[in-house]
């Protein structure tokens, strides 16, 4: 796996059970999975020869993020496969070409331009109204790279930075969903039950699965919107569809082609966690069953606050409710980081949500 | 932890949820946990300077098994916590000190004697009758060091090795249950729902939990002996009782205190995984929910045959049952050599050990 981030620490936990040998190329020691795993190999994802080497002592390359430049991606595919392979990778590099693709399957997306200089937003505006939200055409993540614009002058200060953008309409959605679908290079897919996701500035804080009251016929167009995804993407491991449920539907937001945040809940929540099932897809291997264990789980996330040792906060978590499971990322803490998540399952979301969310904002020392 | 069998190997994948900083002494670099641990040192477990480089790396040292020499258990008590302790260990270090320390509290053991020569076996089998059973007093375990004898000249037999041994009566037990609780430094405890284990020449096969068919006070009996034993041996960490069910009533067979075959259930089937609860009791940290997660969780070992390439198997299993939970220790193909487990969640027992069953067996090519 390339990347050593909390991705790969997750997924080596699930190839320990399946036996399956396990390497990350890490930027450093000192990253999350690289602090836990056996087999680790230090170097950048942007530097051919760390990939090579990485790809030289595997049978599949997988990924825990989408940085790796496409040439090398496509280099790598000559050496070994490549799961989910460059043509697929592609349309997480360029949101631009995502659009394009998926406007063509006729797949609901928010209006969008290209952006070459302040007049396209201006005319985009003009036809779709202020705010507009800018957006990195490819690199962006956790609210990284999204901007939304009130004002000309406010967009004329995002333009001024060196980075490629687009423009995009701001959806007025009623909430945010997720679906998410593994699929292997056999064309096995599994889909599992659509969330709610919970974001504050661009960044998932809760995620309620499954969704509370959302319709069945709703849920189905999402899930059928994912699967349909990942064969035409031609998609291998986990596929996460963000999307925007608003009042005339359903329209995608993100793609992400690798475990998801939006799916941390699968660890303790359902049969097969999206971790083992991605390795599980990767590896041609039947797929395994998605059924969540509880009525309701909640995921919240954990972000950095004023206490360095989050450790000496675990006393106070788990007396207070022992059904919480805890994950830590072995992250430093910095004020607003994502260090780890909480997850609890219940028989009601509102339960849940209590509850997790309890834990969460304590190890975030009041900052969730 | 000392040791780097397949407990360290599970306890591992537990302390990366919590990120707890988790390192092995392992015999070897091709040792179940050693494979897949970020932290390992090599050595043995016998050995006292390797011990000791472990225990000043660490801030607690605990155990998954039972055969560090007492001297060097002492020795590191005196650097850092040991959980469990010498004084506990100890009972599973002397099988005779135990059995007269559990009929010092008046809980049920079966008749025992000690053995110095075969006349002690010849005036024992003359009160209890043949056959009987000879047990070596330290380090048996999964059927060794355990001899039925159905008559004198087999008891000669067993005598002529060099393994001190007590004689025991052979218990007409209607079936084996296990009890696991786990008790922190602090003195709070936690038990598991009691247990089912099916043996075969003493090697754990199955596990069904809860036991089918238990009458709620024969299941309370059991876990108040747990949770008894646990405080009035002061175990640290978990303590499985594998306990003998007959028509009196339940008689204690043996103890462990550490994770157990009889809890590998728990991974998936509860709220809490034994490895987990293991890690926050020798931690002190606040124990998590017992609670199973379905009506009726199997659990079945899977053992080595011919096939000396189990991955090979995955597909078939995998493809037949998508809820089966596979887990392989690494450990290379040795025909009844026990190479992992499988475990299934479901509505009532009979369906769990039908699909577990069936799992184990093709996995462990038809022997189990």
């Amino acid at each position: 796996m390339v990347g050593g981030g909390q991705l790969a620490r997750m997924t080596a936990q699930a190839a320990i059970a399946l036996g399956v040998g396990f390497e990350v190329l890490a930027a450093s020691p000192t990253d999350s999975a690289a602090q836990v795993c056996a087999r680790v190999r230090i170097g950048d994802h942007t530097n051919w020869d760390a990939l090579r080497d990485l790809a030289a002592g595997c049978d599949v390359i997988t990924f825990d993020h989408e940085h790796v430049p496409a040439g090398h991606l496509t280099g790598l595919a000559r050496m070994r496969p490549v799961r989910p392979g460059p043509h697929a990778l592609r349309f997480t590099q360029d949101k631009v070409a995502m659009r394009e693709r998926l406007r063509g399957l006729a797949i609901p997306v928010p209006a969008y331009a290209p952006v070459r200089a302040l007049a396209d937003v201006e005319a985009f505006a003009a036809d779709f109204g202020w705010p507009v939200v800018l957006k990195a055409v490819s690199g962006g993540y956790d609210g990284r790279g999204v901007w939304v614009c009130r004002t000309l002058p406010d967009a004329a200060e995002v333009i001024a930075h060196p980075v490629s953008v687009f423009v995009e309409e701001h959806v007025a959605f009623a909430r945010e969903l997720a679906a998410q679908v593994a699929r292997s290079p056999y064309g096995q897919a599994a889909v599992y039950p659509v969330v709610e996701t919970v974001q504050r500035e661009g960044i998932c804080h809760e995620v309620i699965a499954p969704a509370t009251g959302l319709p069945e016929e709703r849920a189905f167009a999402a899930q059928r919107i994912a699967l349909r995804l990942a064969a035409e993407l031609d998609v291998t491991g986990m596929l996460a569809v963000e999307l925007f449920e608003t009042a005339d539907g359903l329209v995608v937001n993100e793609l992400a082609m690798r475990p998801h945040n939006s799916g941390h809940w699968t660890i303790d929540g359902c049969v097969t966690s999206q971790f083992e099932q991605h390795l599980r897809a990767v590896l041609d291997l039947p797929l395994g069953d998605t059924r969540a264990l509880a009525r309701s789980v909640v995921m919240a996330n954990v972000f950095g606050g004023n206490d360095p040792d989050l450790y000496s906060r675990y006393h106070h978590v788990m007396a207070a409710d022992p059904g919480v499971k805890v994950h830590l990322y072995g992250k430093q803490v910095r004020p607003g980081r994502k260090l780890g998540h909480v997850t609890v399952l219940a028989d009601d979301a509102e339960q849940a949500r209590d509850r997790a969310g309890r834990a969460a904002r304590y190890l975030s020392c009041g900052r969730e």
